[in-house]
């Protein structure tokens, strides 16, 4: 049969007689380098093009559960400021990372046709998420597993979203919170089992600097030993240590070393760190303390002596109406007098109501000026 | 947690005031149709590319069956001219189909940096491949599947890739090898489980048309016939179906109906079609008869009387070096006279002289010049 082999040669040569041509058995096994290339190329092509899916897939997952959890029932969903922000995160900040990866119309038939929340949003849905752990004197622990009580319980947070939270705080100078949630990071971090992201050396890089920032030397330098443990090359923490280390030198001799900071040394846990300084910062009107202390106050603060002036009544004010169908009055307080009236509207007109006013709804009000108005 | 959930607009409003903001409950449920619609355009995304992927992947899979049946014996893989075909065909028209769903520079790449053979070439190794199957008077179905003997086997062929064969001489106007292909194209596609590629009314389509131009009249009709019970609307088959019933009648009517054209009645079934006529075109000279003989020729044709006249010696011609180590001398054939020399050259020569040889083989001839001339 190589008779066959050369025929073919022959044959095929003659069709292509001053023609370059690639059939030779000899050109034939040249070509055959293209295709073993070929194959690599594709090879490696598919890998990344499978992962850039997965990421896609992966964050369509996460929407998907926030769809099936939140679909029906959006207002109480909502209503776990904890959610809220999630959502927020994943219309800005983690749709942004995906939208730069989806190469067709898909981002921009979404960004011409839907309304997205600004980047504003979302920082600003952290800092509101902040603020209410301040006022409801939230642990920052209890918000971060989903445990604040709300109609619709939130999710465990991730360690890269608390590492995020811990961010916006720390951007916008708040080492306070920044403190909390790094901290909280850290510990989410220590329990996950896939903990590729955020880095632990980025987690303590800025739990140094805010518990430095909230006067912590000692607790910084254990921080910042811990990083160099990690990451001996670390620049900025080689110098840091040297600086923290000079300033609690300083201290010992000046004789400001007051025993009582810590009851214990410092570590990187957080259990071990009850005693840590982490003074909230009074950029605030003494007046939001007694807002604070409103909001937290509830019914059964009103001692039984008050409580036994509070009733229910029929009221008709001579109306001929209401005489007919007198109007279910109950006081729930007397100091600011304020009446609850039952039954007065129908289910139906509340819905009614509902729907002509949500869409035109603008709350404009400032709490630092004592009053709110509304349009 | 009503209060929650009043105060969290509250606080939210209270960062916002005078700027637009989505951070109310009511304005999170309207931007949840924004995630709704992103997860759906998402979903039909990710359902495209993984498509995409998978054409990718499946050629991939393709190229790296044949690199890994050819990789170190190139020479014997490609000496079987149904493997050079397809070889040639997976880097020109697969390849072309891949080449614009690869979205990134691997295209490119491969174009700059590698040979590829070019749309003729494939074309060409087809056409080459049925002069083959002329010259050896090879079987179809036995070329198709993969049954010629040769050092190397090549596999059996899909039905799509008869049709892309056939296809190839219909576009030549060579409608013998058309009919040959379609015919064996529908023999394959009725074994095949996933014949979804090409679909039955292409292959017929090309069968009808071809048997129609060998003369097959009625042959034709049937086919016709069978398109119209798929495709009833199918506009060409419609108004062929007529032709051809008129042609018949009119064959009848002159009485030139020759009732030996079809011992049975044609069917669409190979098997039922031996009678067919399938002139092969006289478009050739008279000595690729003489040729094709030659090739077809073995060993065994010589008859015993000439075979006697065939000896081996040693011959040394009194060199004073073949004297020491005479050459071993094999006369194979009589007339012309071919001698074969054993042991001349060491088998590390051998290499040498194809190593430097073979990047510039570039054979230069034409059969119906009767004259080989190398360069």
């Amino acid at each position: 049969m190589l008779l066959v082999h050369i025929f073919y040669l022959v044959l095929v040569k003659s069709i292509f007689v001053h023609s370059e041509s690639f059939t030779s058995t000899t050109h034939l096994t040249h070509l055959f380098n293209t295709e073993v290339e070929l194959s690599k190329q594709l090879q490696s092509y598919l890998k990344v093009e499978y992962e850039r899916l997965d990421r896609i897939e992966k964050f369509l997952d996460v929407i998907k559960d926030e769809i099936r959890q939140a679909q029906g029932k959006e207002e109480i969903y909502f209503g776990n400021p904890v959610n809220a922000h999630l959502f927020i995160k994943h219309l800005t900040v983690d749709w942004y990372g995906i939208e730069e990866i989806v190469f067709d119309d898909t981002s921009k038939t979404m960004a011409d046709n839907y309304l997205f929340p600004s980047y504003e949003d979302y920082t600003g849905s952290a800092v509101a998420l902040m603020r209410l752990q301040d006022t409801y004197k939230l642990n920052t622990s209890e918000v971060a597993n989903g445990e604040i009580s709300t109609n619709y319980k939130s999710r465990k947070l991730s360690a890269l979203e608390c590492y995020d939270l811990g961010r916006i705080a720390y951007t916008n100078g708040d080492y306070y919170h920044t403190l909390m949630w790094m901290q909280e990071a850290l510990d989410h971090l220590d329990k996950e089992i896939n903990n590729t992201s955020p880095s632990r050396v980025d987690i303590l890089d800025h739990l140094a600097f805010s518990t430095s920032q909230q006067g912590n030397h000692e607790h910084a330098l254990v921080l910042t030993k811990e990083i160099l443990r990690i990451a001996p090359d670390h620049v900025r923490a080689g110098s840091n240590k040297i600086y923290y280390e000079d300033l609690i030198q300083k201290k010992i001799l000046n004789g400001n070393s007051d025993s009582s900071d810590f009851k214990s040394t410092p570590t990187i846990k957080k259990m071990d760190n009850i005693n840590i300084k982490n003074q909230r910062p009074r950029d605030y009107l003494d007046e939001r303390e007694k807002y604070e202390q409103l909001c937290r106050q509830n019914g059964s603060s009103i001692n039984t002596k008050r409580q036994a002036k509070l009733f229910c009544r029929y009221r008709h004010n001579n109306h001929p109406y209401l005489i007919l169908r007198p109007a279910k009055e109950e006081q729930l307080l007397d100091e600011p007098v304020i009446y609850l009236y039952h039954d007065t509207v129908r289910d139906n007109d509340i819905q009614v109501i509902k729907d002509i006013a949500l869409p035109r709804v603008s709350i404009n009000e400032s709490i630092r000026d004592t009053y709110i108005e509304r349009d």
